[in-house]
């Protein structure tokens, strides 16, 4: 199971009835924040979720409304006696820029650790997330994420038995393990069924519709995508601020046939999101324009309740 | 006039009910803050006062609750196309940590100028203000501030015609300026009375009680103090931490005759701040617990409406 938690809406600046966008994701007792503008944690605490079991921050560039939340949520974190290290993740300059950001947060009781994106694509495995970086089209160097739980096979109970396998082992063959018996060899693929669907969640704010994001949304349970401008007439400033209409949104949603869009990054301008969606809804129906705390939780598909 | 607005009055963490210790004054067109921690600029925005006009902003010290919201605060008095200089005033360090913080808001259409505390007690005269800064005693090096409004005497017509000075200079003279014309000069002094009372609030956040504390508190229209922890038994902690319960904070009121008192920066673990209120009026009755968006409009005396 994943909870998704979109924890505000907003782009550019916060404002008093808006947060700014930022996604939490958590999954067997680990989460994983995508962005932190400024109040961030207030919004995750407007939500009653807890910042400290926050093992992975991941940013997607480093405009001040995504990441200037940080210094402040750091500092409740180590408040709430955090003690396990903290991975960040992002674009080239991470360390320069969370260091420079530490000036006033320079005493923490738990460790960070960077990694810095060098590709335009790249994996990571981080616990129960695999987590996947790609490169988008914004005025700075900026990535989109994908997080999946993944889902191993059936355990094969008849195979096992057949290949006789002790069942002293069938459980650490479970957990992908492999073992070693004197001169026998067993593998995790002896026994395991096919992997199964697991959870999948698409994000990207700030960037042009990009093939990168068709890629990674392509059949997710839910994207998350920005929309600064509701109006179709905005298109040209959408181009010029390297930033998306609603619609282009929903067409990028239909062409990588995700299963659920959401909406985000709304510019201060736009006061009434809601307003633009039947547009968007004959592009793409299963579209909801994102609200603050807006969450949802995602089942493998068999575990739906 | 002085407007008056404490726009949080939280300590070391915003809260989804409360917001960060800020205090906002306006007077004649500029508007000068002290403190600006994560979401300031919302608070800001959610009392309908504009960020733009903001001419000086004053430090108390770098520790995140009190500096954090200055970059997303730049990026919007940045939007709504500042061009005017702004002026940062703070404690030694001041433009180590803002050039940092300004790593995520390098583009500012409006030119940063500092001025950084070197002494113990300054006084600067900028435009309408007059801002004393005074050492306080916090666990790192940081400051009170009092802000003025002076108020020149009045103009003694009958003297000034006595003097037979020309009327053309009658104006340029009640403005301050000295005048020669030919063998004669005419000072200020000549026509002016006796300086009148002004409007001055006292503020300081993170200390313990100082004596240059009382000294600029003495007898201000206004004195904005903090109060971390409301039970007195909670004064050794505040000690430790340097912090003042409400009840130092009511004695200092009552050693420098305020005419009122604002407790403020109150512990995230302080919720009712109201239930303390009894015992802190027993000590200096014109006491009141600070509210996030509190806020008085400040006269001369015989403008009082």
């Amino acid at each position: 199971m994943l909870d998704v938690c979109l924890l505000g809406t907003g782009g550019m600046m916060p404002l008093p009835y808006r947060w700014l966008t930022a996604l939490m994701l958590r999954s067997q007792g680990s989460s994983l924040l995508i962005d932190c503008g400024e109040g961030t944690q207030i919004a995750l605490k407007e939500k009653g979720w807890s910042a400290k079991p926050i093992d992975v921050i991941c940013f997607t560039h480093y405009h001040a409304d995504h990441i200037s939340g940080l210094p402040g949520l750091l500092l409740t974190m180590g408040n709430a006696e955090r003690k396990e290290p903290l991975l960040l993740i992002g674009p080239k300059g991470l360390e320069r820029v969370v260091g420079a950001l530490r000036t006033i947060a320079p005493e923490l009781p738990f460790e960070i650790q960077y990694h810095e994106i060098k590709e335009a694509e790249e994996e990571l495995r981080i616990g129960t997330y695999v987590i996947y970086a790609y490169r988008v089209n914004h005025n700075i160097l900026c990535y989109g994420y994908k997080v999946s739980i993944l889902r191993a096979g059936k355990f094969q109970l008849e195979q096992a038995e057949q290949l006789k396998i002790p069942k002293k082992y069938w459980n650490r063959l479970q957990k992908g393990e492999t073992i070693v018996d004197g001169e026998q060899r067993y593998t995790p693929e002896m026994v395991m069924g096919k992997t199964r669907r697991g959870i999948h969640v698409a994000y990207c704010t700030d960037t042009r519709p990009t093939d990168s994001i068709e890629k990674y949304a392509k059949d997710v349970d839910l994207f998350i995508c920005e929309g600064m401008y509701g109006e179709k007439e905005k298109e040209a400033k959408a181009k010029e601020y390297k930033h998306m209409t609603f619609g282009e949104a929903a067409y990028l949603a239909k062409k990588a046939q995700v299963r659920q869009l959401w909406l985000t990054h709304f510019s201060p301008s736009l006061t009434h999101p809601e307003e633009y969606m039947e547009e968007v809804r004959k592009i793409f129906p299963r579209a909801k324009a994102g609200k603050d705390g807006m969450s949802t939780e995602l089942y493998f598909i068999d575990e739906e309740v």
